[in-house]
């Protein structure tokens, strides 16, 4: 760009220095993506280690001293580690990009992360007192893990690069799915260990269940050749011992035997470790296209700069005169139709249909995430016209899907297209 | 945020930190806005200008030396000095904000229009010569308006803040609104001078005249009441004397009397000066909603680092060891459902219901400029499979909805639902 100082008019406004600032602003945008995506994959590396934690955690206050259980200190410190390894990117992102007008809404969903994440030392101490409560265990942890969920959701949604949104949402399906088999993990032991499933739990599973098969759509939709090809040689594959177990489950005729716990424990775990193995992979793609995304941008920079070059040199066109005032006669232009104008056109036009094009692919991407964004809000609405706490706008939304057997975003659609009438009570209220 | 050095991990984490980030990056983004709103204030006042030039042109190659005409030197300086206006905010944009990773488009937009405003000199010259042709230089002064409204249109389109994005496209529909007024008169004296107007001219009046219509629909949508009477008391109040003069240009029988384009012009321009004024009004709502929501954000970042202040003397939440490895002995939490952790967590979820909100707001207000959007969609789907410029895409998507007696509007929605199709036949061809 120009290199006056403000307050000095300088001697010409010129259409490819602003090209140039156009495609500069991409390049930030992306690097700024790039620390995103870093964030992201440490986030999913968090969640792993601390799913692993409450996975043992669960089975340690089942009261049952199995092998796996054992390595709870190990886990302990994993996901101290991973925590740890969360600064990095964290302070890289904030550092890197004072000047983003764009990252509020990633912020707060850090600030309210890392906010759970202050519980996991009370928790962790409580699992060890003697009151300690296995299914209070359950939810805490996946409160937490919730939380952290929601900076993937966020990093996804805020994306203004296509590529990078697919990966990221890629990843955050893999990453949701992956929680639900978690959840379905628990759920299931839970259940065979006490031999019944009641109402609420069952409704639950299958929910689950549906949850998974969605994330499953939605990553296949988005996934490349070698990721799809990822899932369909593992967690993909199907397994009948899993499936028949899960059914005995759905069907709620849960049998005598002791040893079905260890077995749906063993057989769930390595499911999830193979999902585990896939969003790995999806980590990596991530980070392979904000690089590539980034690398190409410099590039065109580079190949701009060169081939508008010579208008920098020959003086091309001045448009705008330092001094105030004046005749028409300060204005002078270069050769009308020169080739250089054509070029600079052409390029104009290019990087307008680039953009362009970005920003409609975005919007079909964008919709793929509007489910959990209209529970989000529904949540909101419920929070902010009755006074709730955000898990108590959780619960209030499963107990109308429960007593209406619908499913969640049934009910999250329909209390949105009643929030005029809510929003008027809300006035009326004050 | 915290002030340790990247890479050496910093003993915490703290919640409250990226409460306060997030709130920084909200302010960041509200300065650039303020930057753009300026930026659109200077280019509301060159597009004034040029619509004046062009207007004073118009009438001198009509060949009638009316009094008006005289005003064209005065009138080419008046342009110079906002031209010269417009570099002080287009330097601090881009200054201000080096690490903006969404001033790409905008950026892309402003190259556009310095682009096409390199021709004004040309065209002053061309029109000062014996060759001088009316319509041409309707045509290529239209043509560098239209880069500037481009602007003005993608600061409303890629706006993140849902009350000065209104303000925007309240600016944006008004000088639009402005600028087909401008046409008409144009398009109206030609005919009134000719005696007769030919089939196309009439087809694009009546697009005028319904653009114009549309245009005041969205204006009186997002206007606040001051700008609504502003516009009631104006433009919007009606002139019996100018509706019978535009009946007369529709029906297409003209009168003989020659003094019919004296009084076509005075109306007509009487109309657009009325325009202008609720035009600057809405460009100094814009610049105070600008600066109010500047405010607000400061005042709550303030707001918010007082209350959050104990925690930083208190040491409330040690979440993150500086030493790696290590027992989770390193925790030390805060004493459970604490008034300030409390205090955070309403604040986090203040904060994301706001960001929610303003995220809902601005989806409802952007599907007010989809029209435009989907037209520049088409045209660009034109120009990349078929080969055609920008003007050359337009002729072509008026030429099809003149064919079929359709608004532009639905000739685009129909090529952009076969999209598909021409994506496919553009591989096919590589």
């Amino acid at each position: 760009m120009s290199t006056s100082p403000v307050g000095h008019p300088p001697a010409r406004l010129r259409a490819q220095d602003f090209i140039l600032a156009s495609r500069q602003s991409e390049i930030a945008g992306l690097q700024q993506l790039l620390h995103t995506g870093e964030l992201v994959t440490a986030v999913s590396a968090l969640v792993h280690c601390l799913q692993r934690e409450r996975g043992l955690s669960n089975i340690l206050l089942s009261n049952r001293a199995s092998p796996p259980a054992r390595g709870l200190p190990h886990a302990l410190t994993d996901t101290d580690a991973a925590l740890a390894a969360l600064h990095l990117p964290l302070a890289q992102l904030d550092r890197a990009h004072p000047q983003a007008g764009n990252l509020s809404r990633l912020f707060n969903r850090v600030a309210g992360a890392l906010h759970a994440l202050e519980e996991l030392a009370a928790l962790r101490e409580a699992n060890r007192g003697p009151t300690a409560d296995r299914a209070a265990s359950m939810r805490r942890y996946s409160d937490i893990i919730a939380r952290l969920l929601g900076v993937v959701f966020e990093a996804a949604d805020g994306c203004g690069n296509p590529a990078i949104s697919r990966a990221l949402i890629v990843l955050f399906s893999v990453m949701q799915g992956k929680e639900l088999a978690g959840q379905e993990r628990a759920i299931g032991a839970a259940g065979f260990a006490a031999g019944t499933l009641d109402d609420d739990a069952h409704r639950q599973l299958l929910d689950l269940i549906d949850g998974q098969e969605r994330c499953a759509q939605t990553f296949l939709t988005f996934a490349g050749p070698a990721l799809q090809a990822a899932w369909h040689a593992g967690p993909g594959q199907g397994n009948p011992a899993f499936e028949r177990l899960r059914r005995i489950l759905c069907a709620g005729r849960l049998p005598p035997e002791g040893d079905a716990v260890q077995a749906w424990f063993d057989i769930t775990s390595a499911r999830i470790d193979a999902i585990r193995g896939v969003e790995d992979h999806a980590a990596a793609a991530l980070n392979a296209c904000c690089r590539a995304a980034l690398a190409g941008a410099q590039q065109a920079l580079a190949a701009q700069q060169l081939s508008l070059a010579p208008a920098e040199e020959a003086g091309y066109t001045v448009l705008l005169a330092t001094t105030p005032g004046g005749e028409e006669a300060r204005y002078s232009t270069g050769p009308l139709g020169a080739p250089l104008g054509r070029a600079i056109l052409d390029v104009i036009q290019q990087q307008a249909q680039h953009l362009q094009q970005l920003s409609a692919e975005l919007t079909t991407l964008r919709a793929s995430l509007s489910e959990r964004r209209e529970i989000e809000r529904a949540k909101a609405l419920l929070m902010q016209h009755r006074g709730l706490s955000e898990p108590e706008a959780h619960k209030a939304l499963r107990s109308l899907a429960m007593a209406q057997n619908k499913k969640l975003i049934e009910i999250a659609h329909a209390l949105l297209a009643v929030e005029t009438v809510l929003a008027v009570r809300g006035e009326d209220a004050r």
